[in-house]
């Protein structure tokens, strides 16, 4: 039996976003969203939504570019810090001793000692409410070559990333393969 | 050090939507999709992109509604399928021998074995390239009892919802806690 929980902001697993932006003096910052996700294979686009609020929106809107960096399980503590503090405040690559590199495609830093980045260019800009979601073209991603499988693709189980669960808001690590797709749900259709 | 792999559709992890809508004859269908997320909280959105080419894309451009149903893990096959098929050619329901049922808040139908939905309006269409990308306003949210925690919110290690893997095409199971959002980073800022 089904029990309304009203209109809410859950959909299972969430992401852990980390999205590098440069402010007005070039000072980079980093900040924990988990409203995002793929949203076009041509070109290839990833989504970010942000609050006005926060000093990256700012940030993206000025510079019309964004890095998105994703972190591998150790590195939750930073990712958490991430989402807490604000760049208006706070020089967090100096708090958490990670390195910003200055990405040669766009005008955003990211995270050297994260596994994997997007450098992302902004290609739509859409208000929504509380959130402007940012469309942003995936020019090229950069992964470590130690979370690089043999088929040259980045590999989850070597990248072992976060995910993360909304209004509970806490974080877990994946677990065990369940199966491989367009393989697994073949039977049903035969 | 980093490598390139050019410009791809890859974050981690992926979730795996189910989405929900009726054609033309009312015919319920439902597809997989793992380009999506929620994009807005408030008011409530969720975004999920869908090709031209699909048969659910013509039923939520007609019917302006959705639903997004989370599958838990033991459901993985039937998930897989709905993501090979085409509503154009098998009535997914009479396969799997799932459930359709009518959302009394939109003009679409959910899946009642699947453990938790929501229920959408489309608030924004966004021509993106390959994909067009639909906001939903998330109306509801309805849970099976078994998968609500003490807190009243649906828990993620009672649902066992499904991680994807984009590039590799595998599906992994939710792994252990790794930490309480905004408190595992607390001490960076201290």
């Amino acid at each position: 039996m089904k029990k309304s929980i009203g209109g809410k902001t859950l959909v299972f697993p969430a992401p852990v976003l980390i999205v590098g932006t440069y402010d007005d003096a070039h000072k980079p910052n980093v900040m924990a969203v988990a409203w995002g996700g793929i949203c076009c294979s041509q070109p290839p686009c990833v989504a970010v939504s942000l609050r006005k609020a926060t000093y990256s929106y700012g940030n993206i809107v000025s510079r019309k570019a964004f890095t998105v960096n994703i972190p591998s399980e150790q590195q939750v503590r930073e990712a958490d810090y991430f989402g807490m503090a604000s760049g208006r405040d706070e020089d967090k690559f100096q708090r958490t001793g990670l390195t910003p590199v200055a990405s040669e495609l766009v005008d955003a830093p990211y995270i050297a000692e994260f596994p994997m980045v997007l450098e992302c260019r902004v290609l739509h800009t859409i208000e929504i409410g509380l959130h402007t979601e940012f469309v942003g073209e995936i020019l090229d991603i950069k992964a470590e070559e130690t979370v690089i499988g043999e088929n040259g693709n980045p590999d989850m189980e070597r990248l072992k990333p976060i995910a993360y669960e909304p209004l509970n808001r806490r974080y877990f690590s994946i677990g065990g393969l369940l199966g491989k797709a367009h393989s697994v749900g073949r039977e049903i259709g035969d």
